[in-house]
């Protein structure tokens, strides 16, 4: 397995904090906003005595609870067809194992969630991908595209809706398009929808569960983690409507034994009576979203599509190699003025270099994925630095 | 993957506990005894407004004190050489997938603990086993017998010690056979070692960390979960001093983001201070072993060795096939009598029939692994149970 791009630039970020430099992390998609308080009341009222095993499937009470949450999105499940995997991390890994055969390949949009290589390696099935590409701001590739890529090993398409890296939400056109592709070739669709909770376009959201004719091949991925800011807790879920691949994954299930029994807990409480968090939650990120794209459109030659999901962007720089300008920017750029916090020797910004996203060697070397879960000032700040490191990065270079 | 015998009886066991029977369950590894309360306390003091992801290889603050626990068995280790892991199952699936390429062999001893061949089919590893035989009261077997199954593709050979299922506790001569095997061969040892605190012979427990010059070779697989009845937490480690395997380990743990959150900060509290806590469990687990190794080697035609660790025993029972005879005890046996409990139709017991952790095709058919995780009253009740059973299986049969 290939080191990603973005882990290489940890240790220059670690030497930056040592030296004193504090760095806007846009990064990483760790939101900064808070679990919701009812989910950490959950902490302080466990009266067990032993912290014991809980079932491979997952607390009932969860899944049942789940049942409720997706019926808010028109996806009708019963508890059985629930699977509580350790973060949406082990519903993707369970998914490969079950599903596929080593060798058998998977289709996925590219740029793509980086892990899932990493998953794909252990499950030993090989990742096929189709180009997106910026200047279509990201849109699903035509059918022949898939149908170039399809021979007998193919066994699935995957997607990640609302996107990650990309922001991209696909249409109504699009998953339909998908639905047909997985019926006439007979594939798995593994769809990994956990950035539902932030579409902010008004255009509908559709989920893999709501396409007709395929019940039998969808696997939905889930987790926790992004809408209740509590990606520590390691909750997902693994959904299908096939109990034969329930059956196949439950097997995974006990083997691992048991998902994290208070994470479980927490996920719970934070299912219901959150409305007022998530609307909150909804509103911050409505904000930073316009804060990011209208700022990086703003810097000269930068420039990204305006993502309708998830709190990501994909945008382009007037660099040549991202890899080398982010690596820079930690190690070399170095900003101070009357602004810097106190005590700080200066300011930079960490970006995640877009060529982690892709497989096809050379696409994305002039992208960045940037992630908007700092605070409005911040991403401001960080706009401000990046215009500033460009601006230096031309002279050096 | 096949079903596990002991999965199977799950449905018979739901069945017999809706018609109100009182269950004895023998079957499990699970702990009944409290987690220490320093540990539950954490719950209580949780002061983070944000559950956000742990680092990877998990909070350096528990990498630390697994450091000095170690230190307390004369195994040096430096906290980089600790990975933490969700729960010791998952630092067994990181150890096959980073040291092992699909159709590579592990030697393991049988029986052993069922999941070990869940994983190896994860990852596309092959387990051969070497027979261990309950009149020889589990000890390794020579030398020969694992040179029989080496091959090009033996990569690997895996202890469990003290041993799940048998209870075996692995002697200095047994280890240094086990490190000259590693030597010659240029294995690596697995060794799994989450029941090191229940040693109750006073024998000396050799670590696969303690042999001499395969230190590049022995990957230690560890657990918090049995020694301080916290198996809910999900939190392991992978433990080795060998700095390649490390990295290709830490490319599983980035995909998989981080191992629990709060697991981690309950782990780090039990580890140290909880010294008065570990030595009531043990003695507890002393006084349950002799009551259950006695009461079944005075129950007629049964027979188990005394085992040296952990808290099972692997039994030989007077039955042709335990699968046979556990579903009954499930679905048939129902006794009845003045100490049954109020508002119970009668009770019965729940033991793992051994098929299921021999890979040899008839081996242990007439054994079960019991386990003494129920307090000396109920173990006692279980096997007057276990005599009542037979006597009736006889007769019926």
């Amino acid at each position: 397995m290939p080191a990603s791009p973005i882990r290489k630039l940890a240790p220059l970020a670690y030497a930056a904090e040592d030296r004193g430099v504090k760095i806007y992390k846009l990064n990483i998609g760790q939101p900064d906003l808070p679990t919701p308080q009812k989910a950490l009341d959950v902490l302080k009222h466990i009266d067990r005595t032993t912290l014991e095993y809980s079932p491979s499937q997952g607390y009932r009470s969860l899944r049942q609870a789940l049942v409720g949450y997706y019926e808010r999105y028109q996806i009708k499940l019963s508890a059985d067809e629930i699977i509580i995997t350790s973060g949406g991390s082990e519903a993707v890994l369970f998914a490969f194992l079950s599903c596929l055969n080593p060798g058998d390949e998977i289709i996925v949009p590219e740029p793509a969630y980086a892990n899932y290589m990493s998953f794909a390696v252990s499950a030993g099935a090989v990742i096929r991908t189709v180009a997106t590409t910026i200047e279509e701001g990201f849109c699903l590739p035509k059918v022949e595209k898939f149908e170039q890529l399809i021979n007998d090993r193919t066994k699935a398409i995957l997607i990640c809706n609302p996107n990650n890296p990309t922001g991209y939400l696909y249409t109504q056109r699009e998953m339909n398009q998908i639905r047909d592709l997985v019926k006439k070739y007979n594939l798995y669709l593994f769809s990994d929808e956990v950035y539902r909770e932030f579409i902010y376009t008004g255009s509908p959201y559709i989920s893999a569960m709501h396409l007709e004719g395929i019940e039998q091949n969808v696997v939905l991925i889930d987790s926790v983690s992004k809408r209740y800011s509590e990606c520590g807790i390691r909750i997902g879920a693994l959904i299908t409507k096939n109990a034969d691949i329930r059956k196949t994954v439950m097997k995974f299930c006990q083997a691992r034994l048991s998902p994290p029994l208070i994470g479980q807990m927490i996920a719970e409480a934070s299912i219901e009576g959150t409305e007022e968090y998530s609307r909150l939650v909804y509103d911050e990120y409505v904000e930073r979203r316009k804060c990011l794209i209208d700022g990086v459109n703003r810097i000269p030659g930068c420039y990204t599509p305006v993502p309708m999901g998830a709190f990501y962007t994909v945008a382009q720089l007037p660099v040549e190699d991202t890899e080398k300008f982010c690596a820079w920017c930690l190690s070399d750029f170095c900003w101070k003025d009357d602004k810097t916090p106190e005590g700080k020797v200066g300011e930079t910004i960490m970006m995640a270099p877009a060529a982690g996203f892709y497989s096809t060697p050379g696409m994305g070397m002039n992208q960045v994925r940037l992630a908007y879960v700092l605070n409005k000032k911040d991403i401001q700040r960080a706009l401000f630095l990046l215009e500033k490191a460009l601006e230096q990065y031309k002279q050096v270079k």
